[in-house]
């Protein structure tokens, strides 16, 4: 068999095709993908998250960003693929590439379902300007893969309203209402964490994500969900068919498009469905661009799921504390590694009997290793934790009743006093931020000072956002709302119900990182004559680590905003352990 | 003599107008406005500073704001005009209301000299989807107002290189770069102030703001100076025809526009011309919408402007400062008003041979009227300045070595724990800000929380901006940066060499409002791996009143900020004072 790279380039022939793109992608937008979609991979090695291949018949690039420099580096060697180190100096974006390199009359390709509509209609502008032409329709991994993987199609099962909060029907009138407001006579929903909320249904085709492959077609009427069949129980089936939606398969949504009548107004979010279904869109058919109706409304926790939230997250502290428990008394003391500790603290989680999942690739990071953001330890990093330096773990949970994400950077021997400015400064980040109060209308770019002026007033910063929304038991990265300094003028404001991450830290490229990350649940503190203030309720119960701290360069406030919150944690926490973890945690916690 | 709001619906018979638009503005989008300019006054009688007014042949409108409801409601008793309240629950926008009231195939009509390009297109588009008629040619005013007063023509003077730190050769060879960057063959320029700035000369055309009226065409070889030329002197003329620059009359732009060739490529601000200036442009002129080239170099001041501005703070921080004492010592002992005080401090910054000018309408405000955040006395509303409550003051001045505008809010009698919580909470918002670290990058947008935190805390809040740019000689409100929580993206960063104000503030009304403003330059702190930081120096240098500050609600790092100001004030202020008011001054700024 030819190398999957070649045998590329002889179907790129076949079909007169000069430049074929093959992003990280699967036809959602998903965070991550799963086995099927692993075209990029597949063609160059490289296993990372994140990364765009771009194959032209005598070139090759793959662009990836910093977390992964590295490791596509190594992967990528004697492959003839072309590291492209996105964002750094002198590094062309895809698109300035393609302009400097595609030639009139040349055919750039890509398969539209794994692009989304917008950046489509970039490389449709692109090789419009520049006279050459596009071809989004074909797949040609599908012509050469003969082992690819089937699609996925774990058990699809139905998410009970005590966890969920409101019914599908009662969610599926809020839509309804939404798109006769918006005059919208048909809504196309193709994000499946969008789909699996409005369904109150759950599955297990993306990874960490308890979703399932589908797009959902929904008219005031009823509806059609595209999807295979085979993953749903009978019952599931004749709750939907009650509900008024149908099942086709899931391929079908495609040729539903394309019969879409003019009559017909059609509501979808080209940030969010593919080229190639917008484009299956009869011309003609008027379509709004609309954010989707759902993504507000899910960021918006109910009043079930958010007391849901707050028993996930005291079981998730319970774990948590446990682990810390384990790590801080026995570290050094008997061998363990990032991977077995891991695996100790997933135990932990799995004491419960609503625990489900992790909600993302845990990273447990010990000494250098906690500098790297995104760190994942496999079995040849795997490095030992031993009673020295930090370890960094930023690790979460999916359990029936919510979804957990928490950072906490553990001292496990002595620290030198730039170690200890640098985690009480991150500290005061994170307290200060949880402890912002603001109008409403405020969004995370007016607040990200909070969290970050103790760095910045040392110098110090951290490359990565403060805060990313959580869903319920679905993406533990969810939008719209965030926390980041950057402004785009169109950030959606922090609203009550709405459940963030606060997470700031700092890093030293080969030495050492911290992260501490806490969820917060923005919550209404007071209304007065001038106007409602919001704030946050911290979620996220389990002790920083006081031998990291300088209580020196807290203020009384921070003091008194840490000691508060610890006795939170105590309180919360100490009844479920037994005793002497209990009485560990008494002084894990005391008033400092 | 007709009433004029008859006389122009005569002329609008006469010539088929439907609607006519009077805005409050000159032909350059000044901040205020000359008496020649004063249409909407004349015809509606109400003087404030802002408004709109709509005219239909049996109804009109008149719009404003917050500021001015009072005053507009009065004023307009018993004229026929409706006041529309902007921004009051079911008040219609302008363009809201015209697309509700203009019926197809009506003509809606303006002088298109007073609405800016991008409001102008606007309209165009509004008329254009329901069907109507725009007319932007017609000054309707001037066929009725025989009394008219003429275009101002005050004396122009040249700005000396050791006050402007630049020369009009080198100011023009910048732009002229910046032209070549962007492929611009001729730059239009109609902001007064960007005009002075570039050709260092001065004028008093605009109220409170040197400048005089005109526009430049500027091209790589030269430039025509449109204005009137009986306020130049002869001297000045000879200097800018050695530099390349022509003068025609001030309103041949029109025809000069007209007959700009295809060839040419123009760059103007569409926020900045004016609609007929636009539109005079011929079809296939190219016409790159950019921000003037002057806007972001004008606002980073030179070396010398910041060394200046420093020196004209210290001239103004003695008059500020003996206008407390005075004020402080003598208030309820002596007769003193609201009018007779501003006198008096404008007399204080008189003593400095560099003063020129005030910079703005002095707001001095006693007791109840320091709630009103834009007050200015009239003698009909002067109110006497006793000994009890507060009195705010905000003024500023223009000197030679710069421009100022401070305010304080002074203890006049005892003060409640709720006025000094009240003050001490501004105080902390206005330290705050002050003290700011952070990354280049970094915009008003994400520092305002600094500054609002305090009173956020507090279910306070104020209703307008926490910091504007300001000129150099120039006018008082400057953009392009501010600093104010609500974002359009678009936010320019804050840029070592710009000056900002830092005025945070609290407004109960009908009882008290409280309002604090430093000038601050923003300047490189340190640059570190993580990035270059940048801060604030405060420009301003006169004390805040401790008599109204409860020292318990500072932190210890608030303290800090507060006694080191004061310090700095003590230092710069006092060598320049009587002994007696040395002495006070030494009270006053005692540390807490």
């Amino acid at each position: 068999m030819a190398h999957p790279l070649q045998a590329l380039r002889d179907v790129m022939a076949e079909h007169h095709i000069d430049a074929y793109l093959i992003p990280t992608a699967d036809f959602h937008g998903s965070e991550y993908v799963g086995d099927y979609f692993a075209c990029r991979e597949y063609l160059s090695g490289f296993t990372g998250s994140a990364g765009t291949l771009l194959v032209f018949p005598h070139w090759a690039g793959l662009w990836t960003d910093g977390r992964y420099f590295l490791q596509a580096e190594e992967q990528l060697a004697g492959s003839g693929i072309r590291l492209m180190k996105q964002g750094q100096p002198g590094v062309p974006t895809i698109e300035a590439f393609l302009r400097a390199s595609l030639q009139p009359g040349q055919t750039l390709a890509f398969d539209g379902r794994c692009v989304d509509a917008r950046t489509g209609r970039r490389y449709h502008k692109l090789v419009r300007e520049i006279g050459a032409k596009l071809n989004h329709q074909l797949d040609l991994v599908a012509e050469i893969w003969s082992q690819r993987p089937p699609l996925s199609a774990q058990p699809v099962w139905p998410l009970d309203e005590k966890y969920a909060g409101l019914s599908r029907r009662e969610k599926l009138r809020q839509i309804r209402t939404a798109m006769t407001a918006q005059g919208a006579d048909l809504l196309l929903l193709t994000t499946l964490e969008d789909i699996a909320w409005l369904l109150n249904l759950r599955g297990g085709d993306v990874a960490c994500t308890p979703v399932f492959l589908s797009y959902l077609a929904l008219t005031q009427e009823g509806g059609v969900l595209f999807a295979n069949a085979a993953a749903f129980p009978a019952q599931v089936l004749d709750q939907l068919e009650a509900d008024g939606i149908t099942l086709r398969p899931y391929d079908g949504i495609y040729s539903y498009a394309n019969r879409i009548s003019p009559s017909q107004r059609v509501m979808l979010d080209t940030r969010r469905v593919n080229t190639t279904l917008l484009t299956s869109i009869p011309t003609g058919v008027p379509v709004l661009d609309r954010p989707n109706p759902t993504e507000g409304r899910k960021a918006i926790k109910n009043p079930v799921e958010i007391e849901n939230m707050r028993q996930a997250h005291l079981a998730d502290g319970v774990a948590l504390t446990r682990f810390m428990y384990w790590l801080k008394t026995r570290a050094g003391k008997e061998p363990m590694t990032e991977i077995s500790a891991a695996e100790h603290l997933e135990e932990l989680r799995r004491a419960s009997p609503l625990y489900l999942q992790p909600s993302f690739d845990p990273i447990l990071a010990a000494g250098p290793h906690s500098a790297v953001v995104h760190y994942s330890a496999t079995p040849a990093s795997d490095a030992p934790i031993t009673d020295q330096g930090f370890l960094l773990a930023d690790t979460g949970g999916h359990y029936y009743t919510g979804t957990t994400d928490c950072t906490r950077t553990y001292a496990l021997g002595p620290l030198t006093h730039h170690q200890k400015t640098c985690y009480t400064a991150v500290l005061r980040g994170n307290l200060n931020l949880a402890d912002a109060v603001f109008p409403a209308g405020v969004t995370g770019s007016n607040l990200d000072w909070a969290a970050r002026q103790p760095l910045w007033e040392l110098g110090l910063d951290f490359n990565h956002g403060t805060g990313h929304g959580v869903g319920y038991l679905l993406s533990v990265h969810e939008g719209p709302q965030n926390i980041r300094w950057r402004s785009t003028g169109k950030e959606t404001p922090l609203a009550p119900g709405m459940i963030t991450s606060d997470e700031p830290g700092v890093y030293f490229d080969g030495d050492y990182g911290i992260r501490l990350e806490n969820l917060v649940l923005c919550v209404e503190k007071e209304t007065t004559p001038f106007g409602t203030f919001l704030g946050f309720e911290p979620l996220t119960l389990t002790p920083f680590d006081l031998d990291a701290v300088d209580p020196d360069q807290l203020t009384p406030k921070e003091r008194t905003l840490l000691n508060t919150y610890h006795a939170r944690v105590r309180e919360a926490i100490a009844p479920h352990l037994p005793p002497e973890e209990a009485a560990w945690l008494q002084a894990a916690t005391h008033p400092i």
